[in-house]
């Protein structure tokens, strides 16, 4: 345990091996080359990747149970929809079945799968639904068939953490314009596989005692070594308002992250904090009907913009 | 916690109040009214309350962990299916989000509520998917329009136990017409509410020790005190096939059942052991479009048809 505390690499050593990784390591490899290569009006492509959603824990290696993290991903997937309308190409890295892009008003995103938008998009659904259904059908197609977006699923922390350290050992390659807006509610222990109970734990024998080991912080592995020149936007989210500020610089300073997002549980959708080295700036949603998403991806894109500026003087441009 | 191992009721006075439970109460009783009312042809009706899908244990009371239990809820919704074919009135108690009678082949319940189906049926959907689809929808408008279908969502351990007593005490009217099959995968150890932590668990002091108590053994109470003369069937589910029969003999004992289902993990979906105080019968799957749940409800019915011609007479009676 204390060992894959203090060192990420013996966490991975022990994690079951990642399925199909070769052939994810292709996608994302021909993702990355479209996406990187040639200047696109003001300024060259920019890629993001949004994490989405919470990470399970097993408890049993034949898993029957297993400790999950509350996160609806609706956050992560309202994001990746203004990423991309901002010019940026998306790696969208998302918990199997947490809310997906463009599907927010939907009841799944598969639900899209299940239909076909001819010539005049016409589809069968209530007169009050067909307006949303058709726009979200519409920029959904887009984004996949302008091969901006890429979607990634995992489950436990095991698929998560070794996932997002090939995305980053990749997206490492174009420096400053890759950005990491990590809003995964990513857990913060687990039962290392080779400590793990092979079958279901029996119950009659009273009381269960458990002893979770704290996951490595791989904010520092990602920040130090997989992708040091990245913008990196943490999140910090509390159920106490007393503690918040408090944790979001100790992310800030510890991990070196660029930007840290604080929000409480409690109003997460109505309001966030910007905390960085230099301020604070509370965002609050304005009127109902719009995103905070909107708001953020905004002034997230503009410190990007100031951080590449620094580092390779391409300076004043769009994302896109 | 050993006052709530050892008393049930103790972990209701403990578990935070079931929101909504006086409409809960009147949707229930007037289900009940309505279907074991009149005498239909072949006998009185049945009522069954089918349990799925899996409990959550929250782990802060402001919940951002919980620990959950793998099961798709895709046993109960197939079996619910049968049991309104064979003429029974269903109470599905069904954890939110798991898959939903008739919603098996389709991306997911919800998505019924975006179509209009016209006279003609007219549903605009991929040619391959079209026929599935009808067929989805029609049967679930029928079982709904029908009234002998009762939806009732539970997420955690706490609304689940005390939905499931409600159910009881009330279906308890109908004495051995009555039949609980109690597919859903139930939590066998929980943190109890007043010793939860209220805010989110901090990390970064070294590993978590948690001590999680056991769920008082409901089936006791179901058998002995909510619904003495109900029809119960209970789900043995095991990782280990060395342990499989002996744990399902041991539940069949202790708690009284009319029968227990065992069924290892890695094949619950080709084979079941239906375990009885008289014999053990394994059902197969035969052909891979045939749903196993056809073959059991059957089974199960036969088997309910004989108790209750046991305790009231009504003999060689089918369902309705």
């Amino acid at each position: 345990m204390v060992a894959a505390e203090e060192n990420p690499e013996s966490f991975f050593a022990a994690a079951p091996p990642l399925r199909d990784a070769d052939a994810f390591a292709a996608r994302l490899a021909e993702f990355l080359a479209r996406n990187s290569a040639g200047i696109r009006e003001g300024g060259r492509r920019r890629i993001v990747c949004v994490t989405s959603g919470g990470t399970t824990v097993p408890l049993e290696q034949r898993c029957v149970r297993y400790i999950d993290n509350f996160s609806s991903g609706h956050r992560g997937a309202a994001s990746t929809e203004y990423f991309l309308k901002a010019g940026y190409a998306v790696i969208f890295l998302n918990r199997r079945g947490s809310c997906q892009p463009y599907c927010r008003f939907l009841p799944d995103d598969s639900f899209l799968k299940f239909f076909d938008v001819d010539a005049e998009s016409k589809v069968q659904v209530a007169e009050c639904h067909a307006p949303v259904v058709k726009k979200a059908i519409g920029d959904y197609c887009k984004a996949i068939e302008g091969g901006s977006l890429l979607k990634v699923p995992f489950t436990t922390i095991f698929e998560y953490l070794q996932l997002l350290k090939l995305v980053a050992t990749s997206i490492s390659s174009i420096g400053p314009r890759g950005m990491f807006y990590l809003a995964a509610a990513v857990s913060d222990f687990y039962v290392p596989w080779d400590s793990m109970a092979k079958h279901k734990i029996q119950s009659g024998g009273g009381p269960l005692d458990m002893r979770l080991s704290q996951v490595p912080k791989m904010l520092s592995m990602l920040r130090n070594q997989w992708a040091p020149l990245a913008f990196c936007i943490s999140f910090k989210l509390e159920t106490d308002p007393d503690i918040l500020i408090q944790k979001a610089d100790m992310a800030l300073n510890k991990y070196k992250m660029n930007i840290v997002v604080a929000n409480l549980l409690a109003t997460y959708k109505e309001e966030v904090i910007i905390v960085t080295d230099k301020e604070r700036s509370t965002i609050r949603k304005i009127n109902k009907d719009e995103d905070l998403e909107m708001q953020m991806i905004k002034i997230l894109s503009q410190n990007h913009s100031k951080y590449i500026c620094g580092i390779t003087n391409e300076c004043n441009q769009s994302p896109d």
